[in-house]
C-alpha cells in the first residue's frame, strides 16, 4: 500500500495530462467564449471539485493504510484509472452527440497534427516515474515528500517560460510563499533529514520537479491550443496514450502475476474507491487546465493538502502541529497575495 | 544566567523607551528636515546598527551561557545599562553644546508638559515585567519564546491605531508573514507545547504583547512629537526614568544582597560586554524611533534573530533546521513585500 501511495501520487500527476469529463462539461457550455461571469463560475466549480477530490484521495490513502495491506498490482490499478477516464469521456461525448449532433469541434476523429503532441505528457511522467526508483538511493521517503514541494516552484517557472504568461512580482512572492508554507505545514521531527540530501539527490529532485512541472504546463498548452475543441475529445486522446503506457508497464513489470492471479487480484472496496477517485480527480485536473490554469491547479492541490490534515483530525484523531498552523497561515496569505497581485494590463 | 536572558530581553524592550546617543547623532544633522537622501542614509545606518547590536546581544547571551553561571544581580545590571545610556547622552550633548551652543532644541531643561509623558513607557514595561513572573504558571519557557512573536502583530496594530499611520494591504500581509516566519524559524521539537497553553496563558501573552507594543509605539509618539528637539535630550529624560524604576527594583528585590556583597558582585568580563551592548542597543532603538519607526524596529530585530542563528553556526557549531530555512524565506519575502507595498499617497 505504501507503494500505491507513491504511484497514486504520480498518477494524480500523470492524469493531469489526460483529462476528460462527462458530468461537469456536459452541463456547462463547452465553448470557452462564454461571458466572464459564467467562465468565472466554471473555473470556481472545477477548482472546488479538484480540491475536494484531491483531499478525499489523500484521506482514502490514510484509510487504506489503516485497513491493512492489499496485494493488488499497482500497474493494473493505474491502467484501470486510465480506462475508466476514457470510458467516462466517451459517455460524455455520446450525450453531447445526441443533443448537439457531431460537429467539427466534438468529433472523435483527429488529425496527426492535433494528436501528435498528446503522448508527450505521458512520456514525461513515465521518465519521472522511472527516475523515482533511483532517487530513493539518495533520499529517504520523508525527505522526498518535502522535496516534492519543489514542483510548486518549477510549475511557476515553466508556466512563465512555456505559456509566456506573466505573473506579477507579488504573485511570484506569493508562489515562493506557497512553496515555503506547504513545506512548513508538512514539517515533522524527521524533516531535517532533507538537509543531509547529497548533491545527486538534489539534482534528481530538481529534474523530477521540472519533468512534472513541464508535463503539467505542456498539457495545458495542448488543451488550450484549440480552445473551441471539446474537452472530452481532448481528454479521450490524452487518456488513450495513458492506457497504452500503462499497458506497457503491466507487460514489463507484472505480466506473470496478472497471468497467474488475474487482472483484478487483491482488489478490495477501498481499491475500487481509490480508482474511482483517481479517475474523477484526473478529469477535474483536466477541467482546471481547460478553464483555469496550472497556477490554479497548484493552489488547489495545496489547499487540498491542508484540508486533508484538518479532516484527518476528525476522522483519524490526528494532531495538528504548530508548524501546520504556521504553514497554513503562510499559504492563506499567499492565496490572498496571488488574488490581489494580478499583473497590470499591458499598455 | 537563564534569568538574565529573560531580563535582558525585557531590557531590550524597556530600553526602547529610553534612547540616547552620542556617537551617531553627533555626526549627523539632528534636524529631521534634511534632504530625503540624507534621511534615508540616516535611517539605514541606525537600522543596521540596531540589527547588528541586537544580533551580537543574542550571541553574548549564548556565549555567557556556555561560560557558566554568573551570580550577579540582574537588577543592578539593568540599572547600570540605564546609567550608562544616561551618561552617553550627556557626553553627546556636551559635544553638541560645545560646537553649536545651547539652543532651545538642545537645552537639557524641560517643561512639565514635555517630560510628563516620559515615565509612561517605563511604567508599561514595569507592568509587563511583573506579569512575566505570573505567565510562567501557565506557559513553559519554550512556549513563551514562541508566544513573544505576538509582539510583532501587536506592534503593527497599535502603530496603526495610536500613530494613525497607514499600512497598505500588502504591508499587513507582510506583517502577518513576518510573525509566521519568525515563529517558524524558531520551531524546535518542543514548540508544540505552545498548543497546550491554557486560556489564561493566551490572555496573558496577548496582554503582554499589547503592553510591549504599546510601550514601543508610545515611545515613538513621544520622540516624534517634537521633531526638532535633540534626540539626546529626549533620551536623557527617558533614561532618567529608566534609572529611577530600576533603582526601585533594586531596593525591592536585591537590597540585602547589594548591601552585603556590593553592587558589582559577580560581574565578569562578559557581564560588562553585555551591559555595554544593551546600552548601545537601547540607543540604536531610540535612533530608529526618531529617524525611522516601530515597523522598521520590528523588521530589524527579526533579521537580527536570523543573523544570530547563522553566526552561531560558525561560532558555536549550531545546526540550522529546515524550519529555520523556511522561516528565513518567509521573512525575506515579507521584507520584500513591505518595501514594494508602500501605501499609495492619498489624494
Amino acid at each position: 500500500m505504501e507503494n500505491y501511495e507513491d504511484v497514486s501520487q504520480n498518477d494524480i500527476e500523470s492524469l493531469h495530462g489526460k483529462p476528460l469529463s462527462g458530468v461537469i462539461s456536459n452541463s456547462t457550455p463547452s465553448s470557452l467564449g462564454g461571458s466572464t461571469k459564467s467562465s468565472w463560475k466554471l473555473k470556481s466549480i472545477v477548482t472546488l471539485a479538484l480540491t475536494l477530490l484531491t483531499s478525499s484521495q489523500a484521506i482514502l490513502i490514510v484509510w487504506s493504510k489503516r485497513a491493512g495491506k492489499y496485494e493488488y498490482s499497482v500497474t493494473t490499478a493505474n491502467f484501470s484509472v486510465e480506462a475508466l477516464k476514457c470510458a467516462l469521456s466517451l459517455v460524455a461525448l455520446a450525450k453531447i452527440w445526441r443533443s448537439q449532433g457531431v460537429t467539427e469541434d466534438n468529433k472523435l476523429s483527429t488529425s496527426f497534427d492535433e494528436v501528435s503532441v498528446y503522448p508527450i505528457p505521458a512520456i514525461l511522467y513515465l521518465i519521472k516515474n522511472l527516475l523515482q526508483y533511483y532517487i530513493f538511493a539518495y533520499v529517504d521517503a520523508p525527505a522526498y515528500q518535502i522535496l516534492k514541494n519543489l514542483n510548486i516552484i518549477s510549475t511557476g517557472v515553466l508556466y512563465r517560460i512555456i505559456l509566456k504568461k506573466k505573473l506579477s512580482e507579488i504573485q511570484w512572492a506569493a508562489f515562493i510563499l506557497l512553496c515555503a508554507g506547504c513545506t512548513t505545514a508538512q514539517l515533522n521531527p524527521s524533516s531535517d533529514h532533507v538537509l543531509q540530501t547529497p548533491f545527486q539527490g538534489w539534482v534528481m529532485a530538481i529534474i523530477m520537479a521540472l519533468l512534472s512541472g513541464f508535463a503539467g504546463v505542456y498539457t495545458e498548452a495542448i488543451i488550450k491550443k484549440r480552445p473551441s475543441r471539446n474537452i472530452n475529445v481532448q481528454n479521450f486522446w490524452l487518456y488513450i496514450f495513458g492506457m497504452i503506457f500503462n499497458l506497457i508497464a503491466i507487460v514489463v513489470q507484472d505480466y506473470d502475476e496478472v497471468m497467474n492471479k488475474g487482472f483484478f487480484h487483491g482488489y478490495s472496496f477501498i481499491t475500487v474507491c481509490m480508482i474511482l477517485n483517481h479517475a474523477l480527480s484526473g478529469i477535474a485536473v483536466s477541467m482546471v487546465m481547460k478553464y483555469a490554469d496550472n497556477i490554479v491547479k497548484v493552489y488547489s492541490t495545496s489547499v487540498a493538502m491542508l484540508l486533508t490534515a484538518v479532516v484527518s483530525v476528525f476522522l483519524f484523531g490526528f494532531h495538528l502541529s504548530l508548524a501546520f498552523f504556521l504553514g497554513s497561515t503562510v499559504v492563506s496569505v499567499s492565496i490572498y497575495l496571488h488574488s490581489i497581485g494580478k499583473p497590470q494590463p499591458q499598455k
